[in-house]
């Protein structure tokens, strides 16, 4: 039988039905149904179809050891966070992406230690607690933060500035559940733009622009861990996140604290400036239904 | 707003709104709802994700000067020849997919010459016509051929093989619109394996072989050019080829002849292999409504 407008999408499908793994056979059907649907829905001519072939291969490129621009590419479409939405739990913090710049292992640092190495920017405090959703303080939760500096930057963007580890954390809740950290106000940043995503932003009007943020992975025993941000209230950006991965819930006030106890507890002197909030972990699933 | 999974796909259909380019708008935003719609339909966890990632990524980095491992991916999904047969005309010889093997310039042969230049084979004489879609023999009309050898091998893929060009030829047809030339008869082959793709297929249960063919490319002054190929009949893989491109009415019978003035025509001698077949080229377009 030919291969016409009519019949193409099934015969591919048709071609996946002796896949061994279940799970894969059912994401390639879908995956030609839907490849096919879009290519029906715009029908590229065959020099924009090249084009698009041109463009992923760039995209593929483009990936070495420290750039991973197919995430970016992900991230650009919505789809990281589209795919971290559908994972996400009800109950607890809310989880955005992971994002590119956690490439290291951050250094383990004592409660109450500065992740901010090289001494520019705005100084503040970052506080809060790790909970169970009842309000139960989890302590010896693990905290994972890591942050740019006052350029927009990661310490991965620039390995010639020393130290290593600049705006990287992980920390250990106290018996409390606590945790406290100095470091300094992260600035908004571009996500990279020299490789072809940058392009895509370009041709397509958008700015690569993402607001301040702190990222976060916490975990607790008996918990399910939460990969997520604190953004900083009243920046730019918060509304046209170039990756979409803004939720309210996550907006937090960096502001000016003139609480003496408070700063002799984090060991800085008041007026300082102030994060806090509070992390809350669901609790672990014990039986996966995909497994 | 939130980016939840109910405004997910509208709010980065929406960041494309200032794209300047009204086309590029338009399949961009079609793309982000089919990207879209295919994630929620299988709901990758975050480890599918990246492993899809992982998958593009290796697609990209496999291709070279002499490999372009996101056509091969678009083949076997059959989107190769869906854009060709949205692309096609109702009239004249049906198109199928350029294949990523037409990679240098053919020789220009005469009439008659052979594109055998190994000696390893089946001999035999492919004849025809370049006609208009009412019959009338196109003169001078531009035939490029290529083919693999016995072995299932096109020249560029064994670059050590001397001298070049074996396999392709451009040809030009006679006052009455004819061409002939001699060659061998092509092998069934499978497309490279040795990348992310040829992993797909094996991971799907899927054969990578080519029912054995001749690829065209047929042009006339005045007429739409065609892209395609001639199936050698009875062969195997006619009915499960890897990048879906076989249609009926372009498989051709490599049969015995004993027509002795044939033979004399063409140069040979009688009992000889004979694959005759017109090609027909429908009118050209004068006005392009897209641009
Ligand atoms: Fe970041
Ligand atoms: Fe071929």
């Amino acid at each position: 039988m030919d291969f016409t407008v009519e019949t193409a999408t099934e015969a591919v499908v048709d071609s996946f039905r002796s896949t061994e793994d279940p799970r894969l056979r059912e994401v390639l059907m879908s995956l030609t149904r839907h490849l096919h649907a879009f290519v029906r829905d715009v029908g590229p001519t065959p020099g924009e179809w090249e084009a698009a072939i041109d463009f992923l291969t760039a995209v593929g490129q483009k990936c070495d050891d420290t750039r991973q621009e197919f995430v970016l590419l992900s991230d650009v479409l919505g789809v990281s966070m589209l795919v971290e939405t559908l994972n996400g739990v009800e109950e607890g913090t809310e989880s955005t992406v992971l994002g590119p710049f956690h490439m290291t292992e951050s250094p383990r640092r004592d409660l109450g230690d500065s992740i901010d190495l090289l001494g520019t920017g705005r100084p503040c405090v970052v506080s809060g607690r790790v909970l169970a959703t009842d309000g139960t303080p989890l302590p010896g939760a693990e905290l994972d933060v890591w942050q740019c500096d006052e350029e927009g930057l990661y310490d991965v963007q620039q390995p010639d500035v020393q130290p290593p580890g600049n705006g990287r954390g992980l920390f250990r809740t106290d018996d409390e559940g606590r945790f406290w950290f100095r470091t300094v106000v992260p600035s908004p940043y571009p996500i990279p733009t020299d490789g072809p995503v940058g392009t895509l932003l370009r041709v397509t009007g958008r700015h690569p622009f993402r607001p301040a943020h702190v990222h976060f992975i916490a975990r607790a025993e008996g918990h399910r861990p939460v990969t997520t941000h604190t953004f900083v209230a009243d920046g730019p950006y918060l509304d046209s996140d170039a990756v979409f991965a803004v939720k309210q819930g996550l907006i937090t006030d960096f502001a000016e604290s003139r609480d003496e106890r408070a700063a002799e507890r984090f060991g800085v002197t008041a007026p300082f400036t102030h994060a806090g909030f509070d992390i809350v972990l669901a609790p672990e699933v014990t039986v996966n239904c995909r497994e």
